[in-house]
């Protein structure tokens, strides 16, 4: 089935959870629709109906959709019914900011480890962290069957440290680095370019 | 004629000039072909001309694209022929990873002020930049004619400081925050959360 979904239908489920979940912290309803998710987050019912009805009825004519089901059912389908550990690779301002974010732990994930090839960084504390030489990446990765990275180191080295994660068993890179990684099939990434977005949105100023 | 380009077409554009950027910098060759900018890039050559035919003629059959030329067209189609400043709002350390950030300076950026609202955090020093007490937000904004914004602040004041920087002026803003902001038409958001991208991500795996 997960082949025939468009990758933007996949790209949205998170943002509906992440409202649900809003939805659910709020606690004042059991129930929302998908008018109400929809204007609460710029999106047309139309198109939220049609999003989750690729992956079955989750909702009854009428009364909507059970938040707490529904959370459920998302995180089921974005595989999150586990939390997924991640390594960090860079310990610059970015990797402080990452190391220290608090949004990672409730939406399913973890840093559990966090690598730096500079020796006045290695050893420093991070959050609940400890910087540990990049030697030590593939190892640590590979004992702690880690297979999601995020990549906040300089454009030079960032190929080379890609080839070296996907080697050690990552399937999924998050990459701050404004450069386009080389990967083989299978190895998802992502990328964080805050220049390549507001380049986006001068278009139209 | 913008408002015919699809949008999906305009994201693609930094893509592409970042990498056109980086072929100058290397400085061995003067022209580039849709062939092989879109095999560093993992585009198709096919969707490269198809992009870039919205704009006009930038190729010439058999010698490919000047990359000097193409650099300059894409930055005008963008707006990037001046600096554009910035106001960013949140001296936490995605902020500080921000304010530090190298890559906004050739690319058509300088962030020209940061607030925040913690007594301990105004006056401090993060780059070149002193933390202005958030106060000053709408006046500064005003004074140095900002348009841009960077939000990294915690959720639960998002919405009422992305309100205070629209009607201070601010046209389009980049959100760190993981919430959906209502903004008027006419005001561009663009939104940068890990645990989104991430999640469509282990959707794959």
């Amino acid at each position: 089935m997960a082949h025939e979904i468009p990758d933007i239908v996949i790209g949205r489920l998170p943002i509906y959870l992440r409202e649900l979940t809003r939805l659910a912290e709020d606690g004042d309803k059991v129930t929302t629709s998908s008018y109400e998710l929809g204007k609460r987050l710029g999106i047309s019912s139309a198109q939220i109906r049609k999003d989750l009805s690729h992956f079955g009825e989750f909702g009854k004519q009428g009364t909507g959709y059970h938040i707490g089901y529904l959370i459920e059912q998302l995180s089921e389908i974005l595989h999150l019914t586990y939390e997924w550990g991640i390594a960090l690779v860079g310990a610059g301002y970015l990797g402080h900011a990452l190391a220290h974010y608090a949004g990672f732990q409730h939406r399913g994930f973890r840093i559990l480890c966090v690598f730096d090839s500079d020796p006045t960084k290695i050893g420093e504390r991070m959050a609940e962290l400890t910087v540990q030489d990049i030697n030590e990446m593939e190892a640590t990765i590979q004992r702690l069957q880690i297979q999601l990275a995020i990549l906040a180191v300089p454009v030079n080295v960032a190929q080379a440290i890609t080839d070296r994660l996907v080697q050690a068993g990552v399937k999924a890179l998050l990459s701050y680095v404004p450069l386009h990684l080389n990967v083989p099939a299978g190895v998802e990434v992502s990328y964080s370019d805050p220049v390549v977005q507001l380049q986006r949105m001068t278009y139209y100023l």
